[in-house]
């Protein structure tokens, strides 16, 4: 029962994750094949990342549900086009439930390798945001999460507070749904009230430098 | 006497991976070392992401030869230049033929780790192609591979008739034959009639999305 | 004593290579989490590759001043923006010396796992280099050490010096200090005096070809 509601939570994170890659990829004129490749690795290539980092097999070599999954959302697109844009909103909700679980799914895999919690935290966040960052090099782009509303620190914060509740002593299943909503409540925040982190002031003379 | 072909196979393959790579480079005025590294990566690149995803030693780092061979690329783009690109055709040859060996070799080193036939399908593409989309990433370009004839495709589906081979219970010296003729029948065919894939629509509204 | 030394050197130059991802990432415009990101890869995403290719735990993931020297860095360049550009000099040594010890390093923990010299050279130069290319692969832009002056040459060459030393039988201490000082004395050389490798002729043609 409960293994089957996180299953569903994580199809449809992982169809929304490849839809937002499939969609840019389209915005650049890709072919299907460009753009299947382009959705695989925004899907799995946080979690492929976290797994090669941790010396562990990538997750989705053991399981080709996420070559499937992948599939339809290309078939969705090539299928409804247009229409998913008026859909933003759904797949908006699904990309942050999606990335609520990634970050989770992140830092539980870190801590049974027995890595410190600093290092959890910053498996989650990569699990949940270098997806995002490979796509926006593979479309030549300059990544998005370094510009724009708070995506990745979202993880991280909610990476914290699984830290500090298991600090606390709290059970597992409770540290889950509070770091889950966590990352989901500040990720809603910030794109309803443009949440964003400072802006580091560009200097005139920054290429000049001797190392650059 | 095999083995002989397959390693002078596997040196011109590579050698003309490297070439490419080290062309592209010089048109965007890279320095001999700069070019020299963007070889590398175009030749190495596909089969080093296989291993270390197959938590294998990278290739190339149990055998000098590979350094040694894009050097001799290098030296030939330096030395001969202009000349090389009447050659245009031979390369070609060499590239495809090279292709065909690398998707075969990424298919066999997958299976011998036991993983299903799928990964392997997976692994040989990745052997065949991402040292291309690596090198357009360094040279910054978007990947042609997404755009333009049908490259990766045709490792796809060379992996698709090793897999059913398989399955019919043929010999490997057969399934290899077969992959790697099918490998180059595909990208002769593609080059020669200009098949390629559907492309997908761009939505005007693509960079409004939440995710992005 | 001699250990103390060593740790202030790779904190100074793990400093100066994350202020040098910042202060690119600022020019960029990223928000202070992006730009914390890029100058954390700057400075460890070159030791991050050698390990992942030797197959060894991300060195940051055992220690943590990393993360946290980076987080230095940041305020730094948050609190002393422009007066940092005056202080080109001091990063600029900070910057070779770091180069020098992390070639050192890349090398000696490459021939640890017995690899043959000729990959602890190529080890030594991605644990100097690689980190700045990631950087600029982040940025969007073309990595400069395809184009300017010798930086990763620097390594190489260094990495040469070790092996010829060790074949004349010289103690590592000999080894590690020729090395650091010859990686040094080419970069301040080739800064100094404007020593670069010859760039290779664009050809006209070179989008073209067939493999492109």
């Amino acid at each position: 029962m409960q293994n089957t509601f996180l299953v569903i939570i994580e199809i449809l994170g992982t169809l929304a994750f490849a839809i937002s890659g499939i969609r840019l990829a389209s915005a650049k004129r890709f072919d299907w094949f460009g753009a299947y490749v382009v959705g695989l690795i925004t899907a799995i290539g946080g979690g492929t990342l976290r797994d090669v980092l941790l010396d562990l097999p990538p997750f989705w070599m053991l399981n080709w549900s996420y070559m499937a999954v992948t599939g339809v959302a290309l078939l969705l697109v090539i299928v409804f086009g247009r229409y998913l844009i008026r859909m933003q909103n759904t797949f908006f909700i699904f990309d942050t439930i999606g990335l609520a679980l990634f970050v989770v799914v992140g830092i539980e895999k870190t801590l049974a390798e027995h890595y410190p919690f600093w290092v959890a935290i910053i498996m989650g966040t990569i699990t949940g945001a270098a997806g995002g960052v490979m796509r926006d090099i593979l479309i030549n782009e300059v990544p998005l999460i370094f510009r724009r509303d708070i995506y990745a620190m979202a993880c991280a914060v909610g990476g914290l507070v699984y830290w500090i509740g298991w600090l606390c002593g709290w059970q597992v299943y409770i540290l889950e749904i509070l770091t889950a909503a966590t990352v989901i409540g500040i990720r809603l925040a910030a794109v309803q009230y443009h949440w964003g982190l400072p802006v580091l002031k560009g200097e005139m003379d920054v290429d000049g430098g001797p190392k650059s």
